[in-house]
């Protein structure tokens, strides 16, 4: 099967936890070993990850240093996808200890300029604040930033993939039974222009939205959600809380689940599974079991083939 | 022809301009069209390119934001060559406003961890500061300095590139014709662990000679080492400065050139013009010319085919 594993940012980072280059490589070699299981298993394998805690870190390490001088987003994720595809690459690597090849790809993805994302920035990077440092941070670097859960953090625009141009570079390589870690941190936000071709701008594309495009237009198997909970829960928070594990894309579609949890996992899930495709949301650790149908939810279509 | 053509620090950013994503775009711009050419001229491309003053950068954001935290030099090398990949592979896509495919891959470089590179710094990398500067920061950020011109500026080690463990993505997609970014800053330095396999080591590889090195594995025809001078100089800074045309691979190892400045060029040049290839070094914006022969200092082995 060609499956497209989509790390979330609980993959590389636990909530409190400081955002050291070796507390990452710690979490990557942890995420390697599950991965090196799909791939040991024969499957084909295409990574991507989140980027939200680093993209934020780096942003705030630039403020730090000089705020005249800063990058735009569209340049801080291209340099967290650097590191973050070269952890996971790397660990990868020693994790299968074979000759396969593992390319680490840096891709660009195109959204819309009038996306209504621009107006309403949703999506959460960098670290947690208590909301009186939140909002002396947002009044000093001209963030917007929002809740999330009993913090605050900053929040940028997060608009909808649109297109994947370097999709045919990806396609070759799957074809050719590399391993492939790409879309890091969701692709790197470019809008195309008429007069200046691609651009960058300053958006972080919901990785798990993101994954779910870019497996449809890989023609993918399965799409895998990977995260620090076994499943979706119905109830969740509740004394009632049941781990669900079926769901039909309908009825991922009818669920209520707050943006910033499980919502746009479940969303991505669900747009894959319409498309065809078998979608399994659950704990990065269950990765292989996730694919056999023995963890986590899986979203199915009517047209799923499993 | 297959060309490896390295994009110095130069090409990138000049000396003084401040290194924001506006001026390092600006200077993409420019070396993407230089490079479009030798594209357009029916030519294979691999391009690769320096990332000293961008690791710099990015050292200091970093030790500015939270010094107990800051990154180690594999994996600001990481972050740069996703910066500098992404932004070269957008303006040349732009340049060429064609459906070619076009790549940017992380790239690790195994070097020796007994090198003696790391008993004596030599690589450059950041800022120029005053003397004065120089050594205040370095006492409290435990750097190694050295003179850099007229000014000082943090150096640190820069082992000889081993092995590309990467090679035969890069050679698969050079087959398949597509145009690629690689190897940035030298390639992230890793070292092979017979315990722990590949693993990041502290270091900033030459781009000169990791570009040279990534040339004769290749089995490329052609090294062009871009910069922002026109050719290699006899007397170089006398009034009886001389540009050179051509110097075979025993010339220019008899040169006597500071490292630092064409030092590593030359030694790089005559390292893969010995193995049978073609070096040439020059203006980026002479970079066609530099391949038909026409322009630059030229480095000829004695089984050049030219």
């Amino acid at each position: 099967m060609l499956v497209v594993a989509a790390l979330g940012g609980n993959a590389l980072l636990q909530r409190g936890e400081p955002l050291t280059a070796e507390v990452q490589r710690a979490n990557v070699k942890v995420a390697a070993r599950a991965l090196a299981d799909i791939v040991r298993a024969g499957h084909q394998l295409v990574i991507t990850h989140g980027n939200g805690p680093q993209v934020g870190l780096l942003a705030l390490q630039g403020e730090a240093y000089n705020p005249d001088e800063s990058y735009p987003l569209d340049v801080l994720g291209a340099q967290t996808a650097g590191m973050i595809g070269y952890l996971v690459k790397q660990e990868l690597k020693n994790a299968l200890q074979d000759s396969r090849s593992i390319a680490t790809l840096l891709t660009q993805v195109v959204v819309d300029k009038n996306d209504p994302a621009f107006a309403t920035p949703t999506k959460y990077i960098g670290p947690v604040y208590s909301q009186e440092e939140a909002q002396s941070r947002a009044e000093k670097a001209g963030w917007q930033i929002a809740q999330d859960g009993d913090k605050w953090r900053r929040v940028v625009a997060s608009p909808q993939p649109q297109d994947i141009p370097d999709l045919a570079v990806l396609k070759l390589l799957v074809e050719q039974n590399v391993v492939i870690i790409c879309n890091g941190g969701g692709g790197i936000p470019v809008i195309r222009d008429e007069n200046n071709g691609l651009q960058g701008i300053e958006a972080v594309i919901d990785k798990d939205l993101s994954s779910a495009f870019l497996a449809k237009q890989l023609g993918a198997d399965a799409l895998l959600l990977l995260t620090d909970v076994e499943a979706v829960y119905q109830d969740f928070g509740t004394p009632q809380a049941k781990a669900l594990t079926t769901l039909t894309v309908a009825e991922s579609q009818a669920m209520d689940v707050p943006a910033g949890s499980m919502g746009p996992k479940i969303k991505a899930a669900g747009s894959f599974a319409e498309s065809g495709g078998f979608s399994a949301i659950g704990r990065l650790s269950d990765a292989l079991a996730l694919l056999s149908g023995q963890a986590g939810t899986h979203i199915l279509g009517e047209n799923t083939q499993r």
